[in-house]
């Protein structure tokens, strides 16, 4: 063990920080020196249900015990609290994968807005979708990670429009179909199983903060509109764009399969389109498309496992290249 | 409308009072005058889910109200608060038909112990299984209606005790699979979607009160587990006793066909074994079994939607007898 | 009973033709003469899961039967059996409300395209979204009841559109999900319960006939795509437009509300937005929206029961108004 | 690859045959080198969902390849055509483990009933249920695997029964709850999503062959009924029997502890019972019991995931025992 990274995850018992002991306890690379909670008060925990996976304790939440033993550390708590201690692990040399939303915005503004408690920063933040931030890992304090709608929505649209092919003018529209695990793991109205179950409920629509996220990302407004749908895991995004005039169906092909050629985790389906039932349980994330050339109407579906590519899976993913682990190590 | 029955509900934000509502809307001879939550402190509140079904106001539990605008009062109240209402109302001249469990035990000590608030009373208790009861109801003034599992088991085992098909000595098991939404409309961890889905738990192993009450009603001890398992409504039994001697599946056939010739809700199905699938929405009980004549083991499996037949339908089901209504009015 | 209407199903053992069984049985007005299934070479059947709800057989198809028996007749047989049965029965005398798609579209080429076995008739159809053709009901003798995503997208839309409130140019884009009974009874891969269960999947995508017939009624091209989502009945549609310069709020609202001020199965949920829940195992169609008036994107979110306002449930409300039994008449 | 051990799947496009296919190619001790399907004329597959995870052809069943190419093979074939293959690829030197019923009973009568394919043989046929078989496995050259129900039930009670903790003349009730996956791929009105989903069912009751190997295994009488509950992957077990006079809590944890304190994939709840979430896609049995000591009435839960332990884990466990690979090697 003296050979492998230790690492500490904090805010271990929520559904993100148990998938991610149980995907690090499986890490060969890797071991877990510190799970901790979400305060400074809790009392220690076990977590049965990773017995033989996971043995250790969970407990209380300390950034000296974290900045001792750790040499990077998963966040997967509230976004205030991660907003406090991320930086101040930084700032003792440890290096940060941070799974909530707190740093993924860069504008001042839009950031203060959706993200009151950050702090404006002097340090660089990454933005964490591992296919399109390979190069800036290595030197990276702090990787923002991005949950599981701008994964999607980038991964699939992004080689598009870096590439030319999207009308300029033309409405981009996402239309998300999310897991109940989305909503985390603290019970409400919302999360009752017999509210969710042979139900589906719009949520935030034209007002939800991935919205901004992923307008960042592309440099264009999009209307994002989430729906609950009853199932546990996984994500499938249906996007609607034109592309620009002239744009062929090979263009479109082409761009994606270079985009992701040596992406170990996107695998492209074409016109055979991707479905959540094939990607729950693995860090992939499935892009098909269909193209109505006449029309310049395109449709992409981009479906990934919201615990694992949309957030645990891609933070270890993103600690792999940052630390020269291989990208897919503990992940296949 | 002055010719129809008054009737209030205490408790109609609940799934079950929900249903309660849905139903009594429709029913030709009974009009809503009183629709109220549970506690006195409560604000006014819309069902918006109810609207063009049922679009009166809920407004706070007032038992003066209740005694001046009703004839009839349906509880579906937490039990400490039935304790305490139910008897009050009585008082008053209301026929109270509770859906809790408090009025259920007549064994004092058991009562005391699963509902230490119930108060000794000397006001008689009709136990409200329609089919087992209907000679009583109309001179009741408290019905204690039971719930989904009792209703259930004992529609299935009684008339075979009855005919002493049973075994006297052997054990009777009941493995009840039942939806989420009988652990109630209240958020726990219990009842949090993804802890539900695409799992099955078993809980109250070797001590449920459900139990208790079967005894009761049966006279014999049962070994009773409950499972929760990933549907909203509905529960189903598979029940395990061996018949006396020299009993034939005739007399078993036999036996439960003349106990439920009259019965408009029970739907006897042979061997042809029921699914929950086929009772949701209505206020149906099937029931099936299958005899191994040899050994004298029989397997019986019942079902019912907890909602209807086994809390709301069941309470109006009681009603109609109890004021001569016609026992299937509004339920069909 | 001599007072009641005579109706006939064909097709009798399907989701929808057994919803069209249930519904028709506690329907006043109305008595099932004779319930056939698809074909003339068929057995007889029972339908154990309606007994004591409508216990009649299903016999094998007869047109002379149902000429000779019925005064109206529903059709939810495969298209090209409806295509032949149809106006068969028509000519006899008898008036057909017809659940498959085969009569829906007027433009012979479209129509010629997804339903090849369509003659091409003089006789007038009534395209049979009820609350958009009141007026023609009364006097059609082939009624073609829309199915559940034209129902939902136009009640959505029409009122809108014929208050020029939409944008002229922009485009309409349908965002369906549906619950697994929309795909028929028949057992395929597709509606394996290990297929759906856990997953979303797209289908059709940028090809879709009931997209052919939608454009049809809004008479400007839309883009819809269907999915399957893991529940049994009920579709919800997310649908993104956008207004026409100047178009206010208030005015969206108006409209609709206008549109609907008489009409029992609608209900307007303004920006509190409708869920599946809410509508299944009624005759309701919700409609909730949100608009940003800045960038004049709006978002429409309709729902409804596949097998009753998408099926059964509005048939039977078209069959109410074209014979004058009141609207509601056995559906609430 | 040169070092690692040649093995081959036969039936691999089901459900047991791709879990096999994921967990054999993340296996660092085995290669795949032959997938094939159930018969000889089907034609080459490819297996879409599987991309990046194992991504070779399924060709035609070949016996002449298997032989040439393996030096295992796992069979998750038809019990006919296993029943044919097994022997013939024993005889041409490739151990075997079969997931089929096909060689799992030894008393001839009843296995001419349940399976009348198979043949009557002299080779030896060890019962793969590899915590109780793991000295048999190294000589082992036909292992017939248990599927899911004898598993979680044989592994809750045979340490039980071997203690001599059970009463002698009780009836043992196992009634189990099984997802849908445990009904295979093939679509049938038994597995289509509307039939399934807000519902359970119970089959085979009274007369199931899995109660046949149940009782085989554990030497006494059983009454086992299957259920079909709504979820994809996993079975729990709720296991009835009684005591001997004078068992205490403390024995029947110390024997349970004792039989599976070096088992890697038993785990032990104790009073917690076990649920079947936190084994899915796992290869662990999780046990858990309460005794009643007064009225020695015991009742043991078991879950585990009907595709993993319950089939291809399972059937790896075994493979790695019978070729010293470790036993969990590849499995956790």
């Amino acid at each position: 063990m003296s050979s492998t990274l230790a690492v500490g995850v904090a805010g271990a018992t929520g559904y993100a920080g148990q998938e991610l002991l149980r995907l690090a306890a499986r890490h060969p690379s890797v071991t877990v020196t510190a799970a901790m909670g979400s305060g400074s008060a809790e009392g220690v925990r076990r977590l049965p249900a990773l017995a033989r996976i996971w043995d250790g304790d969970v407990t209380p939440l300390s950034l000296d015990r974290l900045a001792a033993e750790t040499r990077a550390v998963f966040l997967t708590l509230p976004d205030a609290v991660a907003a406090e201690v991320g930086p101040d692990l930084v700032a003792r040399g440890v290096r940060v994968f941070d799974l909530s939303g707190t740093f993924r915005l860069r504008d001042a503004a839009e950031r203060r807005h959706w993200y009151p408690a950050t702090p404006d920063m002097d340090e660089p933040v990454v933005y964490g979708l591992t296919e399109h931030c390979r190069e800036a890992l290595p030197d990276a304090r702090l990787v923002a990670c991005p949950g599981c709608y701008p994964t999607a929505a980038l991964l699939a649209l992004r080689p598009l429009r870096d590439a030319g092919l999207l009308d300029d003018g033309g409405d981009v529209i996402i239309d998300a179909k999310s897991g109940i695990s989305g909503a985390g793991k603290k019970p409400t109205e919302r999360t009752h199983f017999s509210e969710c179950h042979g139900s589906v409920a719009a949520y935030g629509v034209l007002a939800h903060r991935h919205g901004a996220e992923i307008e960042q990302e592309l440099g264009r407004p999009v209307t994002f509109t989430p729906h609950l749908v009853p199932l546990d895991r996984g994500i499938l995004e249906t996007i609607y764009v034109r592309t620009r005039p002239g744009a062929s169906a090979a263009q479109v092909a082409d761009t994606l399969e270079q985009a992701y050629a040596d992406a170990p985790f996107v695998r492209l389906t074409g016109d055979a389109l991707p479905e959540i039932k094939h990607v729950t349980h693995t860090n992939l994330c499935d892009i098909g498309w269909k193209l109505d050339a006449a029309s310049r109407r395109l449709v992409l579906v981009a479906c990934l496992d919201n615990l694992v590519k949309g957030a645990a899976g891609q933070a270890i993913q993103n600690l792999n290249v940052a630390f020269g682990l291989g990208e897919a190590t503990g992940l296949s």
